[in-house]
């Protein structure tokens, strides 16, 4: 059983009546209601939640993240920023939707301020598959197409990723690389770009399938219990602990 | 289930006394036997079989291909090598074992010589396990020793790994990178350091650990049908395939 | 002083009228015009050449070999194509130009089959620099177009880049990976898409920067004479020999 | 002329007496003396300065910054280490030296906690070149020895390098990867293992030939003046500023 927490902030679908419009509940709704499944347990949390709806307790029932955030990074306190990034080392998974790319955990996970260039013009958006073997292009064409996203564009000011998924092009002329891999400590992070909230992105099947797919790709494939540094003494005499 | 192939060249066994006492069958069969479960059925095939025990029919039912050899690289066919890299190419799961790292078929995924140091002075090995959470370190200790071991040194001639998973300590003063993960088109690649005929290395339990787990890492996550360079249209009018 | 030469199948210019106006004497000659500097000396070879222009002396005193092949690959003996992969894993520099991709020397120094998918419909290209900072992006726009060009598209079937510099948009709609780095052995690769043969692109002064740039890059910061695979006996007795 | 400046917690050496009698004057006085040349301009920088030694102005200044911290990583104020960091993104190179694996600029590039495992029994270590071609490489023997160093040992909590030049050997039995590159943002990052404060490890001559040469890697190719994030509009009519 793969348990899952979708986090959004959850400020745009009350404050603007088209993206409420879209998502109604907001779109953690949606996205819980289309990854549950017999494997998948989903629960969901806002910035409206006490303390974000992040605690160490959250997150120690928690498999994998989701984490889609925009106009209120700012409000995410550091201490919460820190736990996620902790978490992640330890082994959760987590998966980063569009403009979670600027929020405070991703940046800590990256090392890097995550720039892109942007525009907002319902660009059609065509997303490459590169690696069609990986899991999380499973069932996929070849490439998929949203009619109108927000255009992301290069470069992208991240470090080069472990493995390079999707790259989109944008009728407008940008291109993105908008599936990315990485490990972290022991766990695994996907950043994905599709999903301004002025679009009902989460709606798509195929960015559907891609989140099914990187929530079974993120989790944790076992457990370690410790990445610490311990102080050792001869190699020869110290314990040998069990991982897994 | 996961169907595995263990190819030996299976030329020590048969004329130096002391392999043959530790390996009477061949090592093919003792990885072979340790290697079957529930869930993975296991053939062996040698250089002695018609076409070295390689034809489009076998790797069309093989997972995951695990590759020894050592002395005989030159006697298996360029023909067979090139179909064992296309196989990969396909989806197909390698692992490559020891000397297997100057076989044909690895030289040819890796596109450099992998040429190494070595020393053959029965010393200690030391295998280290820098990346824990990893499915092929599962169940294994934070390092595990070899009694003796040929002694393999730096530099080793190979593309930087996709994933760097065991660094080993030689007590007569080398590292070695020792377990090492590539994808090169569909298929995933594992190559992994200890296993010299003339100690009984496969009997390890540990060895044994990351074999078993190397088998499930390598296994296709799906099959891709098509790796192909077709001659497309416009986008708009061509036919989007599904992958997997 | 940075010797480099510039080797085309030299086909096209000969066959092909419309070639032939674009590059009279042959794309390499005007390559090597532009390439031709107070720290830059080039020669020039052709598949006309005996032994295809490239022999051991040749490769010997070349340090950036800059290649462009398509419809004669096959012509290309094995032998050359195994003594320029040895030459870049002992430390020489290499530039593949556009369907240099499907070159023997290129495909054997990937490991892969190096497909991609293309179409002829004198696409617009634009070139988005991803990683300004890279001294092949010296002197670059963001991003630079070249008013038609043969549509290159993903998935193209490569190792993952140790670096990738630039990714190509096309107006009928498809995204590649056009500008690639690699270390192979001692020698540094570097993969560059523009250069169909019927459209004026080794004119264009942001493709001239790139490839300039290129050979600056792939010039082997010094030489290393061994990447051998010695047989050595203790640490502790053996010599250590000087790099560089 | 490329612009160094050496920062120091300079602690130990004030207060412990075996510390002090190996860098009497500071062990950022030794390394600023070995790194000073024709085309080197050096200064340093320690915790007892106004604003630890770092400030906007310093950082522009620097080219090159080299950081060595142990007990007093704490005593760095977020703002400073968050300038370190911004510094990088925009292009400085930067070379962390020993436990300032614990930084807080380090901590914050990589994103993950850099934990290791370490022993104080004054083990040998044996630091070897497993990519000898690689500038930072340029003038060592395939290895060479510290007679005497603290103990460090993986797994080491770090990103996957971009480039793993350096792996050590210890008596004691530990590997560790002791020489990584990596690239963020604009700028070039270099972890180098040894420089435990208890040992003269800074006037040993391949331990000076690894920083020197490192300083001319980490030296910024060009300066690339914005990395930002612009909201563009419309491709076609934004004006493509020039890089470099």
């Amino acid at each position: 059983m793969i348990r899952v927490t979708v986090w959004n902030e959850y400020f745009h679908e009350k404050t603007h009546a088209n993206v409420k419009e879209i998502y109604p509940e907001g779109m953690h709704k949606v996205i819980a209601d289309f990854l549950a499944a017999d494997d998948v347990v989903v629960k969901t949390a806002t910035l409206d939640d006490p303390n974000c709806g992040i605690t160490e307790e959250v997150l120690n029932e928690t498999d994998v993240l989701i984490w889609w955030g925009h106009a209120k990074h700012g409000a995410v306190p550091d201490e919460v920023a820190e736990m996620v990034q902790n978490a992640v080392i330890k082994g959760m998974g987590i998966i980063f939707l569009h403009s979670g790319h600027h929020s405070k955990p991703f940046r800590r996970l990256m090392g890097t301020p995550a720039n892109l260039c942007w525009r907002e013009d319902g660009d059609l958006e065509r997303v490459w598959v590169i690696k069609p073997s990986h899991p999380i292009a499973k069932g996929l064409p070849r490439y998929f197409e949203l009619e109108h996203e927000e255009t992301y564009g290069e470069p992208f000011d991240i470090p080069e990723p472990d493995e390079l998924l999707f790259i989109s092009w944008f009728s407008g002329g940008e291109v993105f690389r908008s599936g990315c891999c990485y490990r972290r400590g022991n766990g695994k992070i996907f950043y994905f770009q599709p999903g301004h909230e002025t679009f009902p992105i989460y709606y798509n099947e195929h960015v559907q399938t891609v989140i099914k797919n990187a929530v079974r790709w993120a989790n944790p494939d076992y457990r370690v219990d410790k990445l610490s540094a311990p102080h050792v003494k001869k190699i020869g005499t110290s314990d040998s602990y069990i991982i897994g």
